[in-house]
């Protein structure tokens, strides 16, 4: 079945807020066989929005809206879909009701404004918002066609789907095309030089199969995509080639899931009992992020030190000044250091160490702007301590080397920890 | 000026890659008095990227694509183009120069995959892209409406996009209406209620102003947009407007300018020659990393202790382990002790601490998930130290509860500073 998305806001047209409620959908109905054809970002506008729904249902059977649902004058989204779908505007009492709840749980009272949240158009059906105050609302066009009403914030639309709106889409429209994805996450290669390695591969690929690359800093996930009427072939098919890039890519392949490099760490760690724990300078204390943004990091993440002066290399880490005199701050013998010490101090048993110039300012000839030296290292009971060290060089942005430096770094810990066995 | 965005990719519509191309876009046109009024993303295939092309060329003079442009089986945009505005494909010698110097820069050989990015249709003008391999096209229609082709990746569309793209298109186009924006951070106030506040402002505001209110989780962004063919007054009319609503807000306006929070507090610290430092729980280094993705941040951004676990709280930061069990580590005297261990071992001036329950587990009654305790503390030489202190409890996602907390500790850091004069 095909969906089409309209993403409602003057805020996402102008740039200030981006859209991440389509990319949730979407990844989430495929598995239901379903697919987002299109999305089409619209201002709180009505002669836009009516367009865009027109142009929708031209080739959707159901059109989910998001966002313009809000108390405030700017968001006129349900005044439209009156207009639209026919009706008069209603107050919902059970609205009302499931308001008071929410504010009753935040120890706030309501005003009128919120209250307003509750008139709705009569051509709705209406789903209850168990975490905001914006209904859903569920309109159906003669033809059978549908479309859904989400709230814009993200956490509201996706409790929302995954609990009542997938429910009542599945059970209006029961699936029969079956759609299948696998995914390896391929380090150490750019995309032109993947993209040649698996040609032959790719060439005798069948209609119902597809690769898809999707590069990231310092990574390629790649995407074995299938489709087909019969489930158990097209699984089996996905599986095929998914076993045979394996096979082909060997120790380039970090994961053959679609995790995270942060992800794939962390299973490691705990699969081995392992600790961990990071000395970051110039990533800034965005490895740690990464780790602790996963539900359970407690298990494995000790902890970790932002040594963004040298003064803190020093005085938490115990780097030697003299080191960072004689290398400068961005060096593999600082790095080391840093992995050392933050072993020492936290008790952990795997770490990993950053420094670098994440830029714009600061570069020099020799050590230029996305110059990072990174160090990961293993000290378990009963063996000699293990390193694993490099110096990249990454391009672009500041925030995008500090994206690559830590997903480098959360590779080398990987590769260390499996290099360990 | 109307332009329409079609951002091109299968993987923007199944959700893998989230388009920020569209907003960057949208901000930087702004001051030009041009806006985006509609962005449609498409997949990876022909008739659809032909329909969305058709569509935006019926409203908007520009139109800009992102993505499809690179060297694998899946992007197609190349050929569509080429269908759609004629021409033959032919070599562009100036493009194979430029890719084999990017190649030469990064020290890598060119492949026959990525040298077919240098085959381009002839009816296109090509701007060289000097950040990346896929070339940028320009194409014009007979009617004088304007096409271009950017890459999908971020920093290559966002580096052509200022040096090139926007200065052709400028000279191509020159504008008539002046669009002006202001913003206003807005802390401790939920959107209804600040809609509410501010409802004699917005209802005297004149058609050609508007605002919009943008909450994230801790703080409302608004916005004052106006537009008119007059640059002089519609400048004098946000401010005069940006101004009465600084005057009622009082204390809860954060910055009267568009920074995030992270920026407002290094603004702040460096403006009084204070160094920063944090010491992170639940946060788990997010507040660091807000802080350090600010270029610059080296001046004020001492570092900070990523105390995940009880025994880096006591062996790092110094706390008690008696005030742990007593008090438990998600308490007011555990982050108090946190913020003064850190800035003992940092040798800062002012410092954040946090201490939570970021979910789904871990919850209890007394402490649900949500549950965040945060300690800022201010040491300046010759005065009492200074704190402000508070237990939270937000809603939402584990990355949602983690993005309000660093919220949060960024604004009690802000206002802790403030309130020392």
């Amino acid at each position: 079945m095909k969906i089409s998305i309209i993403p409602i806001g003057d805020e996402l047209l102008i740039g200030q807020v981006t859209d991440t409620n389509s990319g949730w959908i979407a990844r989430h109905i495929a598995p239901a066989g379903w697919e987002v054809t299109d999305v089409n970002v619209t201002g709180d506008n009505a002669e836009d929005i009516r367009r865009a729904i027109d142009l929708a249902f031209e080739r959707s059977q159901v059109v989910i809206t998001t966002g313009g649902l809000g108390p405030t004058k700017d968001d006129i989204t349900k005044g439209v879909l009156r207009d639209y779908f026919g009706g008069e505007m209603i107050t919902d009492p059970e609205v009302t009701d499931n308001i008071n709840a929410i504010f009753a749980r935040r120890g706030i009272a309501m005003n009128p404004l919120t209250a307003a949240q509750a008139i709705v158009p009569s051509s709705a059906r209406i789903i209850q918002n168990r975490v905001g105050t914006a209904p859903i609302m569920w309109f159906e066009r003669t033809d059978g066609r549908v479309l859904v009403a989400m709230p814009g914030v993200p956490f509201e639309t996706e409790t929302m789907m995954a609990e009542a709106v997938f429910p009542a889409l599945l059970e209006r429209f029961p699936s029969s095309e079956h759609i299948e994805h696998a995914v390896v996450m391929v380090t150490d290669h750019t995309e032109s030089a993947l993209a040649m390695r698996l040609s032959e591969i790719e060439e005798a690929l069948p209609p119902h199969l597809h690769l898809a690359y999707l590069p990231k800093p310092g990574l390629i996930r790649l995407r074995i995509d299938g489709h087909h009427s019969d489930a158990e072939f097209i699984r089996s098919e996905v599986e095929r080639v998914h076993s045979d890039i394996k096979t082909l890519l060997g120790d380039a392949v970090l994961t053959d899931r679609d995790l995270s490099p942060a992800q794939t760490l962390l299973e490691e760690c705990r699969s081995r009992e392992v600790t961990f724990a990071t000395a970051e300078s110039c990533t800034g204390g965005n490895i740690a992020h990464e780790i602790t943004l996963i539900a359970g990091a407690s298990d494995v993440m000790a902890g970790g030190v932002v040594s963004y002066s040298n003064e803190v290399k020093s005085r938490v880490l115990g780097v030697d000044p003299e080191l960072i005199i004689a290398h400068g701050a961005v060096s593999i013998p600082v790095v080391r250091a840093m992995a050392e010490g933050v072993l020492k101090v936290t008790g952990a048993r795997l770490s990993v160490a950053t420094s670098g110039i994440a830029g714009p300012g600061g570069g020099t000839p020799e050590k230029p702007v996305g110059t990072v030296c990174i160090c990961a290292r293993l000290e378990l009971p009963g063996i000699e301590p293990r390193e694993l060290y490099e110096t990249a060089r990454f391009n672009g942005s500041r925030s995008r080397i500090i994206d690559s430096a830590t997903t480098r770094a959360l590779i080398l810990a990987v590769k260390l920890l499996r290099s360990a066995e």
